[in-house]
């Protein structure tokens, strides 16, 4: 029974001067581990929540949207993907809707924090399930050395950084993205997660990531997406590729013989998610 | 100066269990109505917002998606539109765009609250800038009245309804729309703000008022924007029309020749918004 004596709120500061927060029920975890305070809230609109450091990374009941746009976009264009490399994520939501392509041989994940591994494993059993896969590697690495030796290895690279200015710094330099491009195949494809564009401190971490992706692939699209629970609702991804383009070059009828179920993703929210409003294409523009 | 010892914030419960906050500077004004409480808020962030029994209606900061998704789609779509009614919006945002138009002759607006209309222009003077114009009349009234005797009149009607369940409800029913149908010309359309479907609550008033929008109109399309300030940040508009197609008709080298400055509206964006997310299009397929 609920304890109406206890009034437990989690406020996630947007910006300064934004407070986002949520009614929980209880709080399933607190850990801290060598690199980051990690939550697992229990809350009455979202369902359980990951926080790092006390920011929203997942909620049971939005995390569909950043998967799929994550997961689907570059399959779609790129049916034959055979290995792909995760950078973060240590979740594995993405890993699930990775394997429903027959295609798809093996998947290395890179996770800096094992305890990130554990604890969605203990409080986020769907979303983590398939982390034991015989087809994924989960590698507990710095992913800038893990990617320096790589050479034509991997089809997909999946990065889901969650703080570019902290200890995911690393993974927005130049340095990284040209290692990563050197990591791909001729018809490699890199997502990666761009931030929002709405609120002026992450509007320039979008420009700043995005002059890097831009300096190191040839062809750099940016797509966007409705996630409510992160700061603004408007989220970007960036699709970075050596050939192949992401609207061009998808394969809509290929995607829909699959018969994938989703819930977010469809072919023609594909080509729509690449249309963006007037102030994010300037911003994007002014760093091209 | 500020004065430090004065924390200040604006919360807004989305749901019983999601409050959205924002820091103040100061209230500006506060008054009640015969029909609502109005506040006009200084925010930190957001700048100046306005706000109808403590729920947003818009903030200078992001109010430019909410009009120009509301104005440039259907005029993009039928550029000879010459004489729109608006009812609700008496912040009379949605006029100024509407008056860069050349074709357009003249603009009704009814609006049931007088004092929304006074507040506006006082705290909010660019966005109300335009309700003095020659070409526009206001009518202090109800709006199903207002529109029950019009016959073939307008060519374009803009429902800005806040409240679908409280002093707005008649808005939302089966008799106000089918006024509306006959209140406009052969070519009509009909442009509805659809609310959130992202959260239950407002995901049910989405299917209630697509329900019988699909009931009165032959052609009704969905189509979707980013709003922060709004509940989720997914907002979606309808599109109800006589015999124009929100995106077959699209008149996209006619809006570009027009040379309108929009900083989140563009024709591609056009196109792409009426691409909607799986689970969307699943809400609205159930009820048509």
């Amino acid at each position: 029974m609920e304890d109406k004596s206890m009034q437990l709120w989690f406020s996630e500061a947007q910006t300064p001067f934004v407070d986002f927060s949520l009614k929980i029920n209880k709080i399933l975890y607190t850990g801290k581990s060598d690199y980051q305070r990690i939550d697992i809230l229990e809350s009455k609109e979202f369902g359980r929540v990951l926080t790092q450091n006390g920011q929203i990374t997942l909620t049971e009941k939005d995390e569909f949207i950043y998967r799929e746009m994550m997961v689907h976009v570059p399959l779609a264009v790129n049916p034959k993907i055979k290995k792909v490399l995760i950078i973060g994520a240590g979740d594995g939501g993405f890993i699930h809707d990775l394997l429903e392509y027959p295609n798809i041989e093996h998947i290395d994940l890179v996770e800096s924090d094992p305890m990130i591994v554990e604890v969605c494993k203990k409080y986020l059993p769907e979303i983590s399930a398939k982390l034991d896969d015989e087809k994924v590697t989960i590698y507990y690495e710095d992913a800038l050395r893990f990617v320096r030796w790589k050479e034509n290895e991997y089809d997909l690279i999946l990065v889901d950084s969650v703080d570019p200015f902290g200890a995911g710094e690393i993974l927005f330099t130049k340095e990284f993205y040209g290692n990563c491009y050197r990591a791909l195949t001729d018809s490699g494809i890199l997502i990666n997660q761009h931030e929002s564009p709405f609120y002026a401190e992450e509007a320039a971490t979008v420009q700043t990531v995005h002059r890097r992706i831009v300096q190191t692939f040839p062809i750099v699209k940016i797509y966007q997406a409705h996630i409510p629970s992160y700061p603004s609702g408007h989220w970007l991804f960036g699709f970075a590729s050596k050939k192949l383009h992401p609207t061009g070059d998808l394969k809509a009828e290929n995607w829909l013989s699959l018969g994938l179920k989703t819930k977010y993703y469809n072919t023609r929210l594909h080509i729509g998610a690449f249309a963006l409003p007037t102030y994010v294409e300037d911003l994007l523009k002014d760093v091209e």
